[in-house]
């Protein structure tokens, strides 16, 4: 009888050993060496289980789990490096971290490390690691937007006050608070919270036991490894267990949105420090400068969340694509889904505390559209609702208004500037209190719908973020 | 006092006409007319609220709404044509199904019409469309599913005893039972049942009131609004409401994601009905014939699934990109969101349908593989496992059924054609009982784990659907 | 004997009609009507050729040509409808355009229609349909980017004198000529000009006579088809001729590089038109109003071009995704091409038009930053290289600029109101010089280098494009 | 008079460091360290440049040259690491490779060193450094798709009479030659050839000198340095040199449409290597086994290729969003486009690369398909064929040929097993020599058209490729 050789995991039938290049092109160890806690953790796990179950002796259980653990604290201290296979001799040593880790483990414990594959296969091992990974990895992004809400609760609050014309078409539109500007994206971030949340339910549970696709014929308890892991429910059908990707590829889209959401904060940023803008100034210590014109203080952190909208967005297309058309069960193909996960897991976390640090150090000019938003059309539908007011349809009353708007446009004079006999020439139900209501901070103060910019309104609002983020 | 006249909604500041080029460019009619019910029921609904707030007379809006009323049932007749503007002489109608409908309302009730408009804006309008429009089909498509899922579970029961080589790599891995293979995807597609529940959840919420961007200064009940239109919630934040489109996003993710399965289930119907695999029999009503080729059946439709998963992930990235780096709040952008909805919600509908169909009809050559599967070396793993019982390190044993693979592969036998002394030579482990487990049967009836293929598990899991699902 | 009937092209050997929903879902004549023409066309071509070969008499062969002549005709007058098979009872007719008008043929000419088809399959001709359509795109596209072009020289002349900074990192950066900027999007639309081109001659050959996939045994000319079409070349391979699609990726990718040079564009003109930059004023015709703001005057169109790049690009993705993994020859999946190819190339010739039309009605506020450009920092550059010129290396006489910089900075005035003692501590080798290159109209007309904003280069490159471009 | 610090390039105005986690986040020296020799080279072509022009002493160019000469072998020596700036302790260094070899420089040489930055910025130079880049590397895969070319050729040439079934909708359609099924390919990557050549035309250009975004005022020789790099042409416009990367989303889809058709031969190697085909064998190098079923032969690598598809396309759809709507001219948002572009290359250079290796020592069982050919229905084309040249139209000859294909599937025979009666009970145009015509060789010999399956064509057509491949 012949003993199998640490690591050597398939080589049974084989006579040709894998082409150098072909090893080279099919390792993922420089990629999936990060899941090596989660890897020896799921290890830790089974074999635990395989012991209970008596599948394996208590002792033989406690020999791989010690070794596992010395393992671990090698990798951490680079005593054992996880290197690329490329500097390997041998072709059938790390392939993946998984097999790096089993051939280890045989270096120490010698043919007792092949009992930790009883029952288990690296189908069903790889996608315990990634829902490991992502469960951790979720729930870090979730704090992370709680940060960065928070970050936007407290600049809402600290310029409670400032007005600012709010946009759309990039045109301005209305005055509104800046601090119902930036709860707008308070409720983005909520948004996104839940979908990382509802992602999670459908993470949440243990794949292990599916084997390499059929089960076992091993009396395992699939339950107890999922509970030891603290996952909350199994993957039930083992085909379905090592074959689908889809809660990875969810995990990849509310990345999207939340990064999507952060491209958008970005791209204000920019506008608003920009020198045409002037309203916010960020923090030095996230620009930079520029390496021929002196001058320069670049906001190369924003543009960078900006910009690595793409990365995130590429990630999950990348998978959707890998995913098209695979038949059941396991395909290689799968492998490629950690680079994506990494990827963009790594720039959402990123991305999501630059934004925190940037908010949380953010300046406003606060009197930087004091004048302006005066002198602006910008209080053209105050009128119109006046008339409205009066009984006109606002169809009419919009274009009473805006004859109103042609005239001092064409003047080059504010709404403001136009005489009463004039506006009543336009509409005879104007009358002399249309002037109190050319005013941003009247016409901020008049809303009285829930949700508006009404300062009653978006103070009882920080006040409710208050509670429920600190 | 001049009246603004009948759909000619911003006319009041404007010399200059829309460029007809223009206005065919950037109408939307054609795209968004479909969602002309939503409009009549948002629009309905606002009137009741604003005569309940005192804002409209109980009289006004019955006026209206019975005109809205009639508007509907003109479309539905066609007697009303809701026509691309190519047609239209007129630069102001026709801009979109809201401005059309006004224009219609004009026309029957005169300026009244444009008390419609009070409190309101097109920003918040189109939102609340959306909404509805993603509420009613986030729905139809669940229920899409659960009868796909259903088709799933009868085909599952009525071939319940059918034996098949279970894939990975695309090559023979171990027996499976059909059942086994066709309930994955049950499982699958109640993950996209409860993706799509999840976004509901987010789906299920009022804009309206939100205004252009800053909320309104009369005193409209956003909440009244919402409750009328059997919607749970508001959207709080007016500039968020107006401003965002991450449920569409996430809509289209669900949607990305259920085909991705779909098209996985086609890969397979394809691969089974090809004359290599000679598995499966879709029905002739799936198939169509060759236009040179006389004998060809092709399964058309499964293709078509497969193919048009490229136009729901076309759809996902196109929103995805249309909403990068766009500052707060509306931008006409936007508008490009509807024709993605429609095309990806009708293609992952349709697809649902079809492949429903196809399982409803489909046939399995039940005997197809019995023989082969006896002849094939897919029972490898339970020699291993043989082994291992007898105390053997998992590796070991694989190591020692990978020699006996390869010998009976040199000889071009089968595993049981290998004399016990040819064993014996490889592992004294080995006894007679060896033979027993190469029987595809015993293999699967051996197996123990919750979620195998096991015939009692799989037994037990169809029950259990059976319960859930009808 | 029996006879076929007209259109029901492959009914042989079927007992089931197709499902009359899969019939819907399957057909894609609402798409592919719009290649009548090209369809038609090919056919002339093909039975012309066929007469030519004596396959077919000269008789048969002008009897057909003639009844696909009148068909022609029916179309364009709307006598002969390309409708949706919905409308139709019978499942063979209307699967697609080319069943649609051979089945119009057979009511014309009986039986004598079924020899159009020889030494033909709907996988030639359609792959031929689409490169003629193509062919005739790509030449329409390149002739509006050439249009694009003239209409931004036209600008740069116009506009030659006015100066602006030019911006990095959305950061004033150093003072360019207005002229300059715009001839960076001549040069860009070159390049996409010539990727079209290139693509084109790959576009142009004719895959007709591969057949279903492997040629045919009746002795056709293919050289003569492509000929008569007016195309270069032939597809050789008659399996690469129906199975690929590269040539339409390919044009997709031309297509979303040019939509992504003028979504730069279209948010060029929304950042200049806002009131922050109120730098252009886009013409009247192409802005739109709001619905609830009289005052609005919105950039709608330049937001539309940017927003309906995700369009393309999902197009492109849509393609890519269809395409991955397809094994030879044609799949049912192809068809989903052509709803792509239309919807990019209309979208990036309705862009390219709008763009067009805004540029050549453009208006510029030439003194916009004539004051500002000089009181800013955007000279600081020049300081840098006039110490560098004095012997200093670059790093150090940025170094010392930039200490100017902050010193003006923190004084909150211009660098011109340094004194010169002051400059003189920061480095000796500044002189009273100095000053004189803190003009913008100083700093680019200092440039010297090839492609530079230097009056000189730009007038001479304006010149250039001049004589290229009309 | 302060110097400049060796590194710190913009520090002059700045008092608060860059954040410690920004600098993490902004860094891409550990993705752009690639760029090393590119950067050196172009850095020693300025330098060169500015000698000859006099901006600088001939002796201080030589020192710096030589300086960079050495820091370019150090690097390769690994004597100087190229590491993150994590490891950092001063924020001015490392910011990209740019930066990183400077500092080095400085360290070398002194300020001297700063006077390499003379009339050029980071903008241009990294332009620079993407441009040598992209022409090395596009010239290698050209290479590398001639190489896959010649390896086609060569296995068609070796495998010239080999049947096998040609393939419509995953169907068996007509009998064609294995060697012109491959030959299609050869095509396709011809394609993709000619696309990177022509993308070639637009990469070979300087943008050096353009400095950051406005030309310079020093007496730069820009066609010099573009000579001295072996480019053919320079960028001329100095904004569109710094701010387009159009070349490089087209080499990103020239990548994809590669990857694209590699991913339709790896589907075809998995599915003529499954068990259900057995037509191919994959060398045993290039498979692996399983880590559980030790019969298992997976053929990971073409599951790779196909997999790896979806890096590809995503690096393309993260380029284009990225590039969306940004403005003139640099952003930072445009680092981001480095790792796209090495991953994307690395993939496409690596699979290309496989697909030879596994082409080159693919082997096909010759007589595979040879009995299932004759009993199968693929004749069928041929007998309608045969009935078209006996004058009947081909709907009439198809529809006839469809009945026989029926009977004889109903009694579950061939073709050739009908009686002569029986077929002229269909039609009287059939004789004895019907019989002749079911055999697939006559088929494909009777093929008649350029660039079909006949021998002889395929025949002439290796040898052409020959002749323009070796």
């Amino acid at each position: 009888m012949k003993e199998g050789k640490g690591g050597k995991v398939w080589k049974g039938r084989f006579r040709t050993p894998l082409h150098p290049e072909a090893l080279q092109f099919s390792s993922c160890l420089c990629v999936d060496r990060r899941l090596y806690k989660e890897d020896i953790e799921g290890s830790i796990a089974h074999v635990s289980m395989l012991a209970k179950q008596e599948i394996l002796t208590r002792k033989e259980a406690d020999k791989i789990v010690r070794a596992l653990e010395q393992i671990e604290k090698e990798i951490e201290s680079r005593k054992f490096k996880l290197d690329s296979p490329a500097t390997s001799s041998d072709r059938f040593v790390a392939e993946d971290v998984h097999m790096a880790i089993e051939a280890r483990l045989f270096k120490k414990i010698g043919p007792l490390a092949g009992k930790l594959h009883t029952a288990r296969s690296r189908n069903d091992q790889v996608a315990l690691d990634e829902r490991l990974y992502l469960k951790r990895t979720s729930t870090e992004i979730m704090e992370s937007i709680r940060s960065l809400q928070r970050a936007f609760v407290t600049v809402a609050e600290k310029f409670q006050d400032v007005l600012m014309p709010g946009y759309t078409h990039m045109q301005r539109a209305q005055p509104v608070l800046l601090a119902h500007h930036l709860l707008a994206y308070v409720y983005m971030l909520d948004r996104d919270h839940d979908r990382f949340r509802d992602c999670l339910k459908r993470i949440d549970a243990s794949p292990l036991g599916a084997a390499a696709l059929a089960g076992t014929s091993f009396p395992i308890d699939r339950k107890r490894t999922a509970r030891m892991l603290g996952l909350s429910n199994i993957v039930y059908n083992s085909m379905d267990a090592v074959s689908d990707r889809d809660v990875q590829i969810e995990f990849l889209s509310a990345c999207s949105i939340t990064q999507m959401h952060l491209s958008r904060l970005a791209e204000e940023l920019l506008l608003w420090s920009s020198q045409e803008w002037r309203f916010a100034e960020i923090a030095e210590e996230f620009t930079t400068g520029s390496s021929i014109m002196p001058q320069k203080r670049n906001p190369d952190i924003a543009e960078l969340v900006r910009g690595k909208t793409g990365r995130v967005y590429g990630s999950l297309m990348g998978m959707l694509t890998m995913m098209k058309g695979l038949p059941l069960a396991y395909n290689r193909d799968l492998q490629e889904d950690k680079s994506f996960l990494f990827d963009a897991a790594d720039t959402t976390t990123d991305s999501l505390r630059m934004c925190t640090l940037m908010m949380e150090s953010i300046h406003f000019q606060s009197e930087r559209f004091t004048k302006e938003l005066r002198s602006d059309f910008l209080l053209a539908t105050e009128l119109a609702d006046f008339l409205v007011r009066k009984g006109l349809p606002f169809r009419t009353a919009h274009a009473c208004v805006g004859e109103a708007v042609a005239l001092a446009s064409d003047r080059r004079c504010s709404l403001s500037d136009l005489t009463l006999p004039e506006y009543r020439k336009i509409s005879k139900l104007f009358d002399e209190s249309l002037y109190k209501l050319l005013d941003p901070r009247t016409s901020i103060e008049l809303k009285r719908s829930v949700g508006s910019t009404s300062p009653a309104e978006v103070k009882a609002d920080i006040r409710g973020w208050r509670k429920r983020l600190w």
